[in-house]
């Protein structure tokens, strides 16, 4: 029984009771599922005092391996729906005992090929005992290149100390981030190796435990003991907690519930811990870990529906898209559709088109001064209807040229003119603005022609094409625009580019909507691009160095790549853009760009990331070359732009 | 003309000098080649006064660039063989002036057209200006994908202060192979960018100069400021630079001389400066550096001629090979006939089984005893012959059987049999050790299925199935065997490899003859075998962690992989191998073994190398993985054995 629906989400959350061995599985889904009201057990598969060393050798042995009943006690949907395999904790594969280690590699393989055999979602692997993992990984390493669809969910206690101590060489285990980062590079960021969290009664910082968002983390393991106690004698969670388990439900991981009832136990049930097996399983008695779920449940039930622009975008949520190529290509009448919904853009362009119009024109000659305005890249005409409102509004006259290259859209903007009896006041100019011969020269050039990275969409190359027939104290819609970038671990859009086994993925820059992504350090700004453009230099190739300083409380963090935006100065105060610190709210035409490093980089405290960008531009394309040089150099991606590039 | 032929080498080494700017390239080859004795000339192809910035735009200039000559001037063969094209030196495409870096992109650029259009050989880019040289990689990169076979030979100052400073955010420059190493990475180690070292008059420590041995190095350019004087007036150089010159010549690196004529002038030549264009390029006057010149060719024509070993394995420099399956597959005659060649190997078998048979029968008991004595393996019967002139050697009486499981080899042993006369001595059994059915058991048990990694020919595979026909007291020869490693830095083996664009080729091992390379830690023990085995645990599966400590004078190294080599204690004292402190003399049947990185891994001063090497075996097959953790983990390579095994 999951958790609820919570309005709009699509999926259902899920809550899990961690169990010991017990060698009657039906009973024990039994006690825990239908009964205790979990939806899934992770219960150990093995007889946890198996020692493959201690078993007699040729004779004697049955040679049956002491697994929790067989493969018939349940039907395969049960096996896959209620049951994750639980590795045998005593494994240590990088103990110095050879013996220990030998028995644990046997034991690993021959618990994850029982589980494979049984078609279960997931095996949940200890926790490495110590700071080396070396060994461990191998072992799984190995597995992971046999295994199917399972995934191998490594259990990594939720735990880093606020010792800034830069004592490398330490031996004890300061940050079990790093314990996993080394296990998953060892296992060449194996998409099918993801990360089970303890969560314990003490919890990191907020920015050290934000890494983890940008981790495959599937499932957090809270143990009875992180539960606080309320006045009626109740589990409940600290406020920290409750906000870590509200954002483990935002991000998809599952719960689990670990450990003895230590709180609040319902008269009589005392001594019925879920995790002894002398227990009670007879199915009336409540399940002893009932009021933890319940209050899971509780914290699921209570968060704020999702508003409506986010439900939209849960479909787009991590999802690589090329970019649009809008020079290049025509787009299509779905695409106008969609661009067109966004109100809230729309507002923007009208609010600064009637501050251009009201300084072009005081009031005093309002009636007398006609005003040029051209709308370059009208598409299917919504800059058009908001700068004639912009008219109504101020009470100027205008006379708009509708410029767009598109003739498929020029067919949906004379109709528009025909419906809206603009006929007077809008002429249409079907042409490249690059080209155009224009009649006369604009007061007001209006455009918009930005991506997600502000010049992406060859907006300068355009606007400079366009400058031509401004005047000279002609005014530009937008009047500059800004990139901006930071650095973000995101192993799933690593590994789904990762995926494509080449190297023109990895140097291509992709929309997306980010979510399971942990942003490093605040964003900075790359390129700026001013219009009308009066410099004496009228390149549009760029380049700038930039320096992130990832904090020190953070701990080590693993850069896949940056999320690119871009804010854009309409005219003078008014802007619009998806800068996350001054993002125009709900607006939704444009998503974070991600640029993918081809190898990812780990930054420790302490040591800064320097990062390389430049826009190229050939004689029919422009693209993005990018780089960094610390703390170690990387190869420079998408050379001469060679793998992505926005033709001219 | 060449500086003469060494004897035995195939190759010649050739000097060039650097010029300046002169605009008549016949007579400054005239001057410099045909009569200063010069093999090549260092020149650049365009006036230095040229910036594309200052150029007229559009109207009035020619546009013809400033070079020095058309095509025409030379023939192509005199273009590619006398003229390396040394870039404009002005350049610096990191300035923090925008004018400067885009005239530095845009000459470099045409530069490198040019002598691509004139097929030269190399082009001299010069020194990247400060430590940052993101934008230089970047507009190299971009040239290194486009350029045919030309190199680019970046100039590096030879420089290393010994200042052990830590402080890694000091802007001063201590290092310059730092950025050689970023300028390499930036550019994807591309196999046409490569060094021309700038030897200064003083010279870092021989661990910092080590490291250039196994880089890319082409050339080596030597100010005349470097140089002494001696005795006569003339310039000599230092013991130190010297012996480093002797190294240069040893690794096929051109010397190049550069500067202006500061020692012993002969009369008369006092003010002709070869790189001074008012220079009387008569023909007449000596050449002013012709005298440093006599003296680089006088150090090479004094090195030792090579030895006759290291004259056989001149072709195989390295030069990558897959080791052998002699257990899978058999060996061709060709195969045996190199082997047997290698006699110290057999002397010292014969040594070790006088020893064994010594050890087994007192003197008193030499004509009563019969030792039964196995040579496992026999291939051709070189070790049967060693053995019975052991027993010639100590009085010893013998009965051998010959165990051999290639068919193709059983035939030259019968005829061997006959031929010698070794009837009523030697029995020749068609068979694998693994499966035989010994008529009796063995009192020694000789063997050599060794490869350059010990055990990486299946030998504990192999005498493990033999060890059933040895006496419980009887001796194997070699006893044991330990393989060893040393990381490396190995620029072309890495190159050679990353040439296959497929990570197979990463994981797999390679026997070669190591050259150019730099060792940069001694190497340490990995996996023992000890035969015969008596010890409970009979798994020959294996696994190390090593920690290598790269002596902090050598600075920051490029680790591309590792050096593989054995020891194999035969008897006692007697033992043979290839581990570089303790190789056998003279001897050639083994080169070393080379284990990639598919990442290279730079490790800095104070941080240590920690490598992990596993001995894996399944069913049919025997693989290694490896792995490093420290400085940073890399992924395991060859997991499961999926690119490289030996089959068993």
């Amino acid at each position: 029984m999951p958790l609820g629906e919570r309005s709009g989400h699509k999926e259902s959350r899920y809550c899990g009771v961690e169990t010991e061995f017990y060698d009657d599985i039906p009973q024990l889904l039994a006690y825990n599922i239908s009964s205790g009201g979990f939806d899934f057990a992770v219960a150990p598969l093995m007889d946890p005092a198996y020692r493959p060393s201690l078993m007699e050798k040729g004779t004697g042995g049955s040679g049956v391996l002491p697994f929790a009943g067989s493969d018939l006690v349940l039907s395969p949907s049960q096996w896959s729906s209620h049951v994750v395999g639980k590795i045998s904790s005593w494994i240590d594969l990088d103990s110095e005992d050879e013996i220990l280690r030998m028995d644990s590699e046997t034991t690993l393989k021959q618990e994850v090929a029982w589980a494979s055999h049984l078609s279960l979602q997931a095996c949940l692997l200890p926790a490495p005992k110590g700071t080396s993992c070396a060994n461990y990984a191998r072992c799984v390493n190995q597995i992971l290149l046999g295994v199917n669809n399972m995934q191998l969910w490594l259990r990594i206690p939720l735990l880093k100390t606020d010792d800034d101590s830069m004592d490398i060489n330490s031996n004890s285990l300061v940050d079990s981030w790093e314990l996993w980062n080394s296990f998953r590079m060892l296992c060449e960021h194996h998409s099918q190796l993801s990360i089970a969290l303890d969560v314990l009664s003490s919890l990191p910082s907020a920015n050290s435990l934000g890494r983890w968002f940008g981790e495959s983390v599937r499932a957090a393991i809270i143990d009875t003991d992180s539960f606080l106690t309320n006045a009626r004698g109740y589990p409940c969670l600290s406020k920290r907690h409750q906000k870590l388990i509200t954002e483990f439900f935002n991000h998809s991981v599952q719960i689990v519930i670990s450990g003895k009832p230590v709180h609040g136990l319902p008269k009589g049930s005392a001594d019925l811990a879920a995790n002894n097996n002398d227990s009670n399983f007879d199915g009336v008695h409540r399940h002893p870990l009932r009021s933890y779920l319940d209050y899971v449940g509780y914290l699921y039930q209570r968060m704020d529906p999702l508003p409506e622009q986010e439900r939209f975008e849960l479909g787009y949520r991590d999802f690589l898209q090329s970019p649009l190529q809008p020079l290049m290509d025509n787009l299509e009448a779905q695409t106008y559709e969609t661009f067109e919904k966004d109100a809230v853009k729309y507002i923007q362009y009208q609010r600064a088109i009637c501050k251009a119009l009201q300084d072009r024109v005081p009031d005093g000659k309002a009636l007398m001064i006609t005003t040029v305005l051209m709308v370059v890249g009208a598409g299917r005409g919504p800059l058009v209807r908001a700068s004639l409102q912009a008219a109504e509004e101020t009470g100027r006259k205008l006379k708009i040229y509708a410029v767009e290259k598109n003739p498929n859209a020029v067919v949906t903007l004379h109709s528009l003119v025909k419906l809206e009896g603009w006929e007077n006041i809008v002429t249409i100019v079907s042409s490249d603005m690059r080209y155009w011969d224009a009649p006369e020269k604009a007061d007001i050039l209006v455009s918009e022609l930005l991506g997600s990275f502000g010049d992406n969409e060859l907006s300068p190359e355009c606007l400079d094409g366009a400058q031509r027939f401004l005047k000279d104290d002609g005014i530009s819609i937008p009047s500059s625009y800004t990139s901006f970038i930071q650095p973000i671990t995101a192993s799933k859009l690593y590994n789904d580019v990762k995926s494509h086994k080449d190297v023109v993925h990895f140097e291509t820059a992709y929309v997306v909507k980010l979510h399971n992504v942990a942003r490093l350090a605040p964003s900075q700004p790359v390129f700026t691009f001013t219009h009308p453009n009066r410099s004496t230099n009228k390149s549009n190739q760029r380049y700038m160095k930039l320096q992130f300083d990832i904090p020190s409380e953070t701990g080590s963090s693993m850069v896949h790549g940056f999320a690119g935006y871009f804010d854009a100065k309409l005219y003078k105060d008014i802007h619009l853009g998806i800068e996350p610190t001054t993002a125009t709210p709900n607006m939704f035409s444009w998503f974070s760009i991600f640029f993918p490093l081809r190898t990812p980089v780990v930054v420790h405290p302490g040591s800064s990331l320097e990062v390389h960008f430049w826009r190229c531009c050939g004689p029919a394309k422009v693209w993005y070359e990018w780089c960094i040089t610390s703390p170690s150099p990387s190869s420079i991606q998408n050379s001469n732009g060679r793998s992505y590039w926005v033709g001219l």
